[in-house]
């Protein structure tokens, strides 16, 4: 039996309790939905009035160079890649992730290594986005490229000689299911196909080690775990060994070897800014870096074992606690094989999550019938979770479920 | 002879001068750089502040249905539709001008009527980033697709039966130069082209009309006259008629007929909405908002006037003060040619322009020999064109002209 008691003891002994402080928590919310929109550090704000209104606003077009602008996605980049296990340089902060998707999509079939192949291949179930941005490449491309989708428990076997790219999203938006990155990009080596990793669920919510696990491409997202605000611009890796090779047509003129020299003809430039297109927004990715910050001065594996501890008290505590509410886990039991989010299935999950979030416990609904929590180490607590579950079990117990609830709202990812 | 006082005179009639308040003009400084990075409108930071700290920071994914963010880039979208003389429904906000461009071109080169025609044409001195992206489109396409560059002069008759799509600035980025959308227009149904509008130096700067003036397809970038901040969100327009046939491949899900559906298969929006991909940059987004609105309060037919004025005034101080240092004009003299920003070109235009901007007259300079300058009604006067005269001849009177100053800095559009 757990004792909210034994909660707020293990709050006490938690070494990542003091992190939340790093950023600010409405009143009267647990907020189970980092892995969609992270909330805002403490730091950003200032950050973003110091660009808008000193740098904007009274240094103007001279901070290109004063303030260091041009070469802003840059520095953020290599301040991810500390994080993500890459070198300075194989990091740029870009465009959306759905762009760069297909940045990296359309640059990988078209090295000439890849031949006659003309398969894009993902699982079935990725995110929506970045199977439309493959199918919308495979149209344009025209010649017999095709999208091949799979069933996940085919992943491995599917990475076949015909393959050109695969596009896998490391940890699933639904159930939060992990991929060995490590086990298909070494299947991937051996077939000759190149694999383009989505992070937007992984990265900030679990280590992610891109040079050990031997990533040659990858995307992801700057809005959930790295606290970037709505639509923060999203970002690149490409491994050092493949720029040389990769070409992205999005030619735009801050992939430019030399933007500024305003020639006729496109020059890429040597390394990953040639992922860069057109000119970013300097606003948005100064929020990132804020994020960004936070997250760098967190220990991965110390936030990786907290997760874990999160959601194995979350499962044990909805299976306590809820018991003949009928809520079915829908992401592993297993540990090694989730990442920092769970879902569990119900026939109503729609009004349920409504509900709960009518009273402060904010999750999300994905259709058809799944409520969607995310844990994040850096601001959520035991205690958070015994609160959570008991706002669930509350609401079971004293509402009476219409599924005319259902129309009222949409849910954003 | 034009003196001071006369030019005092006519700040103290000008119907515009009250705009300046809307805009944090810092001291010491007159800027004749708008044309490259609008200022900073006075409302922008209390509404970059909203967004940030009390809609992201309390409300957090709520604001998407709350606060309206699922619909920001089709309401600033609509309000520039206003302003560019096109239909609820045409314009939206997205992505960056470069990426807008490949949009366009891409959809427009693959519309069925379109036939066997391969060529993308465009004027060899349109904005670099504008050739970049379409040589990275027939890139792409192979299949025997080529940018075709042409001359300036040539441009109404190198408008041919075997062109899919021309793509043209309608004020030149370097000379100012303005291109007769109307007639272009015109032709263009003649032989069954499309043409794509880069309207980045002339929105805010002169009238755009672009259903009067039959236009098809546009693009403008958001931090030059809009004053939407530094890499502010573009925007793209699709007249009402071509939008059921034009199916941009940068399939993205946000513009999914259902976003929120999750469904494997990609299905357009029916509308403009189409034309977004990736998750847009909510505080981005909210900047440009203000610098539309403060734009929308002016009326346009007043600040061409004061525009075309301001631009006389210029080269009439210009010639009479400083007719002894060698400056050329390198913009149409003709009033009706010119948008609202001059050139002149000196062998020393680098350092000269480094000189006054150590001065407080900030200009730019353009490879190999121009001095740019902008002129932005709404927040410029003519005893500021009289002070930067005044400068630029102090300037050339006292200082040493050496060419090692040149290697300095570098510029930005």
């Amino acid at each position: 039996m757990i004792t909210r008691d034994a909660c707020k003891a293990r709050d006490r002994a938690d070494g990542l309790a003091s992190s939340r402080a790093l950023f600010q928590i409405p009143e009267g919310v647990i907020y189970l939905d980092g892995n969609s929109l992270g909330v805002l550090p403490r730091a950003t704000p200032a950050r973003v009035r110091e660009v808008v209104e000193s740098q904007w606003g009274n240094d103007l077009i001279r901070s290109w160079n004063t303030h260091e602008w041009v070469t802003l996605p840059r520095r953020v980049g290599d301040k991810l890649a500390r994080f993500l296990g890459a070198q300075s340089g194989e990091v740029i902060v870009a465009d959306s992730t759905s762009i760069n998707v297909f940045k990296l999509l359309a640059g990988a079939v078209r090295i000439p290594d890849v031949g006659e192949r003309r398969v894009i291949l993902s699982e079935r179930g990725n995110f929506p986005t970045d199977l439309y941005m493959a199918e919308g490449l495979a149209g344009l491309l025209g010649g017999g490229y095709e999208l091949r989708p799979i069933d996940e428990e085919d992943v491995a076997g599917s990475i076949t000689e015909d393959v050109a790219v695969a596009m896998f999203t490391q940890v699933d938006y639904r159930s939060g299911r992990v991929l060995d990155m490590a086990a298909l990009n070494a299947r991937a080596r051996e077939t000759g196909t190149r694999i383009v990793w989505d992070l937007s669920h992984s990265a900030g919510a679990l280590p992610v080690n891109l040079n050990r696990d031997g990533a040659q491409l990858a995307v992801g997202c700057g809005y959930k775990y790295l606290n970037g605000g709505p639509g923060a611009p999203a970002y690149l890796y490409v491994a050092q060994a493949l720029q040389p090779r990769l070409r992205q047509p999005l030619c735009g003129w801050f992939g430019h070897a030399a933007p500024f020299e305003f020639t006729p003809d496109y020059r890429p430039a040597a390394g990953i800014e040639q992922m860069l297109v057109g000119t970013p927004s300097v606003i948005a990715t100064a929020a990132l870096e804020c994020g960004v910050d936070t997250l760098l001065s967190a220990d991965m594996a110390s936030v990786r074992a907290k997760s874990l501890d999160l959601t194995d008290l979350f499962i044990a505590l909805v299976e306590q606690e809820c018991a003949p509410f009928g809520f079915e886990l829908a992401s592993p039991r297993e540990k090694s094989k989730r990442g920092s989010q769970l879902s569990f299935r119900h026939p109503q999950a729609y009004a349920v999550m409504q509900a709960i979030i009518d009273r402060g416990v904010i999750g999300d609904f994905r259709k058809p019938d799944l409520l969607r929590f995310g844990f994040t180490p850096l601001y959520i607590g035991y205690e958070d979770v015994w609160n959570a579950v008991a706002v669930l079990r509350d609401v079971m117990e004293k509402e009476t479920w219409r599924d005319d609830r259902h129309q009222s709202r949409k849910a954003v990812t």
